[in-house]
This record gives C-alpha cells, sequence and structure tokens, in this order.
C-alpha cells in the first residue's frame, strides 16, 4: 500500500496535490511519502513480532538522510556497505548496535572507522575480509562481532544483475568455507563468529528461494552452533503485475522453520521499505512524433533513474492530472543523449502538453541512490511529505556544484 | 595511440610511474594523459585539414573541466547537450561562437541561457524545439543560427543503447520533415537555419553508416540548399580487437563524397578524443576463491565505470606493476552490492595481492562521466599527466560532501 493515490482525476501524495508540491519544488522531483515508509516499516515489525527480529533498512536502497532518520527514529537499525554510508547513518543518528555492515570490498579504513563506531555485526564476505577485521580489532584493543555471510547457492529467480546468492557470484562464503570458519573460531582472536548471514538477491517473488537459503543455514546450525541469522533483504515489490509475498505469509514460514532454533533475527529490507514510497516527476519538455513512434520528451531521464536502462526495469507512469483526452502509444524518455535513455516504452496515455507532468511510480528504491550528473544535468530536489506537510529533505544541485572539485593546472591558464 | 604503456613491468602516463602517481593521489583514481588527448585531436584536425572543420569536442563523454580547457585552449570547439554542460564550456573558457548544442530535450531556460552566450548552432531534434528556440530568440531580440538533425535512418551497427540514427530512436527528424522545415524557413523569422546535423551513434567502427548517413544529407542538399553540415561523432576507437576507421581513411572518403558541395564542416568527437587517454587504477582490496569462480576485489566499480555494466562493454585490464607468477582466470569486481557491478569477467591474469592495484584501459570516455555515488562510495580524484607532470583536476568528493545538500526536517529532529 502507498500513499500516491488519485482523487478525481489529481495525484496526491498522502494529503496534498502533487501538482502543488511541484509548483513549489519545481522538476525533476523526487517526492517520498513519510507515511508510506513507515507503513511497511511497521507492518514487517509487526508480521515478525514473534520473532522479535532488528530490522536493518537496508540504506543503499534510497540514502536520503531524512528517510535514514525517519526509519532510525522508528527503531530501524541500518544496513550499510561502505564507510560513506556508515557515515551517513551515524549522521542520521542510527546508533552503533543496530548498524550491520555488508560488502565485499571493505577497505582497511572503513573496517576501521565502523569498530571504533561500535557497529553490531560485519557481514564477512571473505577469509581475507575475517582476517583483516580481526587484525584491524586487535589493534583498536577490542573484540568485534561478525556473522558469516553464507552463499545457499539459491537462485532467487530475478533480474541476473540483482541475484547475489548464486555460487558464480562474487558474495558469501561456501558452506564448507563457512563451516570451517565456526570450527576454527579460536583462530580469530579478535573476532566473535556470532551468525550467519543471508542475502540471495533483490525484487524476489517467490517463497521457495528464501526457504531454501535458510534450511541451508539451518543445516549448518547442526553442525556449528551460532547465535543469529541475518536473513538479508530481497522481498520483491509491485511494479506492475507482480504477486509479491506479504509480510505476514514471508514470516509465517519463516517462523515454521526457525521454530525452536533459538536464533536472533536480522532483517534488511530495502526496496520493501521505500521502494513504493517514492514517486520521480518529471516535466514534458517536447512530444515528438517520431517516424514511427511518439516520443514523450521529460526533463528526468536515466541520469535520475538508471532501473530502466540497467535492469530493464517496469515502472508505472501517468500524468499527475489525469485528462480525457484520446490515448496514443509512446516512450518516455529523458533528456540525455543515449537511446538507453527512457523511463517507459509503448506507454498509451493521453498526448501531453509541453510542461505537463508525468509521475513515474515506485521510484522510491535504487532512484535516487543510483542518479549521477552524466550530460550535465545537475541532481534534483527531493521532498518529503507527511500528511498535509512537505520538506525539502535534498537541495537541488546548481551547475556551481558541477566543478565544486574540478581544478585547472596552472599550465592551462 | 595513447601514452599509457609499460617499460619493463611499470605502467607509465606519459613520462610517470602509474606506481608513483597513485602513491600521492590515491586509488580509486582516473588518470588522463594530455598528450593522448592532444594527439587524437590534431590527428583528427589534420586529416581533415583540407576540409578545415570546426571540431567540437563533446564533452558528454567526459565533462572533466581541465580537459575541456586544454582542448579549447588547443583551438577546440564543444559539443554540449545540457544547461550544465554550456555552463561548465564557458567556464573553461570556450567563446560562445565554438559552441554547439544538441539534445532532444533542451528547456526553456536552457535555450535563452544558450542564445544569450552567443552559440553557434542549436542542434535542433524537433519541430516543437525549433518553435521554442524561435520564441526565446524574438523575446531576445535575436537572430538564432541552428542545423536541424536529420535521422538519416542508419544502422550504425553498434550497441542498441549508442545507436541514434534509426528511424525508432528519439534523435532527429525524418528527411521530409527536415525538406519541409527548410522549405518553410521564413515561418521561423528569429532562426537562422543554416545546416543539417547529423549524428548516428556511438563506437561506430565501419565506414558505410557514415557515408550513407551523409549521402542522405547530400540528397537533400540537392533540394533545399544549406551552408553547414555537422557529420557528428562516433568513431569507434580499440577496447580490445576492434579495427577502427583510421581518421585520414574517413577523412578521405568524407572528402570524396563532398566534392564540390561547399558545405562548411562541422564535427563532434568524443570517445575519439578522451576514450584511450584515460585509466582507472583500482587498488585490489581482497582476492577471492569463489566456489568455482576467482575474484579480485577492487576499490573502484560500477561507481565510478558503468559501461560494463550497462553495454557489457570490454574493457582492458592490467596490473600496473607487471610480475612473473602463474596466471589464472578471475573475474575484476568492484565493492558495489550488485552482480552487475564487474570491471572485467574471466580475465587471465596474476593473482594479485591486496593492495596491488591494477589498470582499467580505455576508460577517458563515458568513464567519470556517468560515474555515481550508489552504496556511498564518494566520487574518486581525476589527475592530467603532461610528459613528467602530473596535476590534479578533480579533488576526490569526502564523505561530508555526500550529505551536502540533505537536510532534515523539524519534525523528524
Amino acid at each position: 500500500m502507498h500513499r500516491f493515490n488519485y482523487q478525481r482525476s489529481n495525484l496526491y501524495a498522502e494529503g496534498i496535490k502533487v501538482e502543488n508540491i511541484i509548483k513549489q519544488f519545481g522538476t525533476p522531483l523526487y517526492i517520498y511519502s513519510a507515511n508510506t515508509i513507515l507503513d511497511h516499516f511497521f507492518k514487517l515489525k509487526h508480521a515478525f513480532k514473534v520473532l522479535n527480529p532488528l530490522i536493518c533498512f537496508s540504506m543503499k536502497s534510497n540514502s536520503s538522510l531524512a528517510i535514514i532518520r525517519l526509519l532510525v527514529k522508528s527503531g530501524s537499525g541500518i544496513d550499510v556497505v561502505s564507510g560513506g554510508e556508515l557515515y551517513k547513518a551515524i549522521k542520521a543518528g542510527c546508533p552503533g548496535v543496530k548498524i550491520v555492515y555488508a560488502g565485499v570490498g571493505k577497505r582497511e579504513d572503513e573496517i576501521e572507522t565502523a569498530i571504533k563506531a561500535g557497529i553490531l555485526f560485519f557481514n564477512v564476505e571473505s577469509v581475507p575480509e575475517l582476517e583483516k577485521i580481526n587484525k584491524i580489532a586487535k589493534r583498536c584493543k577490542k573484540i568485534q562481532s561478525v556473522c558469516i555471510r553464507l552463499n545457499p547457492d539459491v537462485d532467487a529467480k530475478t533480474h541476473k544483475y540483482i541475484t547475489t546468492g548464486k555460487k558464480e557470484t562474487k558474495f558469501g562464503l561456501p558452506y564448507k568455507v563457512a563451516k570451517s570458519i565456526f570450527k576454527n573460531k579460536s583462530k580469530y582472536k579478535n573476532v566473535k563468529i556470532e551468525g550467519i548471514h543471508l542475502h540471495i538477491g533483490s525484487q524476489i517473488v517467490r517463497l521457495d528461494p528464501f526457504l531454501k537459503a535458510i534450511k541451508v543455514a539451518l543445516e549448518l546450525k547442526k553442525e556449528v552452533d551460532f547465535e543469529y541469522l541475518n536473513i538479508g533483504g530481497g522481498l520483491g515489490i509491485i511494479y506492475k503485475n507482480e504477486k509479491p509475498l506479504l509480510p505476514d505469509q514471508y514470516a509465517r514460514e519463516i517462523e515454521k522453520l526457525l521454530k525452536g532454533s533459538k536464533v536472533k533475527l536480522i532483517l534488511e529490507p530495502g526496496r520493501f521499505i521505500v521502494g513504493n514510497a517514492g514517486i520521480l516527476v518529471t516535466r514534458v519538455v517536447y512530444f515528438k512524433k517520431g517516424i514511427n513512434k511518439n516520443f514523450a520528451i521529460t526533463d528526468g531521464g536515466m541520469n535520475l533513474l538508471l532501473r530502466p536502462a540497467l535492469y530493464e526495469a517496469y515502472h508505472e507512469i501517468n500524468l499527475v492530472k489525469k485528462k480525457n483526452k484520446p490515448k496514443v502509444k509512446m516512450d518516455i524518455v529523458g533528456p540525455v543523449c543515449e537511446s538507453s535513455d527512457f523511463l517507459g516504452q509503448d506507454r498509451i496515455l493521453p498526448v501531453p502538453k509541453e510542461g505537463e507532468a508525468l509521475a513515474v511510480f515506485g521510484a522510491g528504491a535504487y532512484g535516487s541512490a543510483m542518479a549521477s550528473v552524466y550530460n550535465g544535468h545537475p541532481l534534483c530536489a527531493e521532498v518529503l511529505v507527511n500528511e498535509k506537510e512537505v520538506y525539502l529533505v535534498k537541495k537541488k544541485e546548481n551547475y556551481r556544484d558541477l566543478i565544486q572539485n574540478d581544478l585547472i593546472p596552472d599550465f592551462l591558464r
């Protein structure tokens, strides 16, 4: 459920007309709904109330400081994947004990900062990483808790680019290696190996890959003991006509599996929380009749929302103010000079006039998080709506920002 | 020809050891060779000396201010595709009369700024855009020169994402429409329609698509007269074993075609100038033996170089300091939490140690230009080498930069 709905023909973000929001903040614009975010967070929390997990929002899906703050204030932990994300999680007020840190390429400086920040766990992706954490923890005179990321060799049945639990991927450790790490725990004096981490991919709409992966972890638990089970994220959402898992259904099945196992559970939802809690609003600059195609050319494209280009992802698109006009087929494309720059293809919509605004739905996750200034388009503003109030949470970049780190050497002056 | 060569086992950027450069500036790091850039620019200029074209560097391929400045100082014009790029071209000292402005989504504010800056041409992509330019020029009391971008419906035989001259793409205008615009010139009182613009795609290694497109333009010239012919960019380079066109070969064929036509020629090279003039240097953070794959995990990935993920593009990768060790097959992958985050797959290299640096070649075009801070990794530094001197031309972003535009609303404090 999200809070972007039409009343008569006007799109609302919670209690505010989107038209009024863009009058104030311009386009392109990311609009987030605070209560959709909270609704999703609490839905998950409620579904899992028997298991009472620590829910760590996966901020790679959306790293707007205000959104992280909103979730942290509501009791969420944060799943970070870099020193930059750790910095932002802390800036958003997340206590170290609610931060888990994943990722295959943790650098020494990042590990040291995280240990000093007192994070709950590293999710360890390789033996050399474990050794590095042990070494740095020793230098810092600390005992650092970690989970071992297990690669369960399970096919998540999602896009190949967001499948992470098959043995061909760079993620996690094979069963045998994970087992031998537990068996040889005592080698790592400054590390406390407390659990298993699983994360098999993103936008998964089937139950069986999740259950299969957890069963592999439970198999391991029979051989070596551990206290924490971090089952990662990956819950799919509705972009088009997906039939994703309901949180209750997901929770019940996991409850059944974990019965009697006494593990402490951790969840790392990202897309599930924010995916449908954000829209990208972009104005039509031109409507162009091509040779055998029509194009609605908008002021935001792949620079702001890369998913269609990168994953051939589908996003619902509609007029911010619907109108009763004859509909035609068109591609919705951005201003970037690449044929990959589209937001939607072969959509049936009324011909938009110049200046009319389109809402691209389901843009809350992996939208602004993957944005770039490609083609010299500054990053756009972002706002957060809370019932009848709207707050600027990210200022639009200006042209000066584009060159703030550029230097011209003397020999070119 | 580029200036990144091994002397014994050490990689040099022009006259400097790359190892010394990264000791000073760290990794990940983009390193550009000034003299490779100039060599390519002058090679093209020389090849075309009979036709004496205006060469406008396509800055979407690389928008480092120092590189633009280097080319502008050498007499290059600039091809821009947004208000942001226009701003940077001007900051780099490019005179308006050497700026051409393309792109399907030019906004009103961008057009006005460009008119006021006295740019040479807009490359017009649609009739509504032409009308808009006319309207704004009138308001500014100016006569603005334009070229009409002709969509010649030619297949450039390159990746579908960088094909731009087929009728299914959003770019340019069909022959008939272009012709009727010239026939009805007088309708546009504040616009001077002076030429035809062609740009059929990028990384094109065959001659025939170029010639076919130019022939379509010359066909049109028999029916309506124009003075300028802008044949765009698109010249392919060597990433792996491509056999691209030589500038001389390209120029001779175009000379033949244009004989007697008296058009003034414009070129818009991007990749040809900078593609092989830049490398991305990234250090190995871990070498990981996967279940049935090996991974060299580096400190820079798709966040800094998106081409492998987006276009399945190939880049040569080698150790900055070669070594005589047994070679194994491995994927070179970045630190980003996606399976799409790879720089190279199935490469045969000596097993790199932690901290050893890899050079990703051919990273000068569409490298830093498409970079993002996805997964919270700040943008990296960039340096320009000129013989035995190295200059910092882009400062590395810091963590604070990641949140410089973020705001936390009062209700979340």
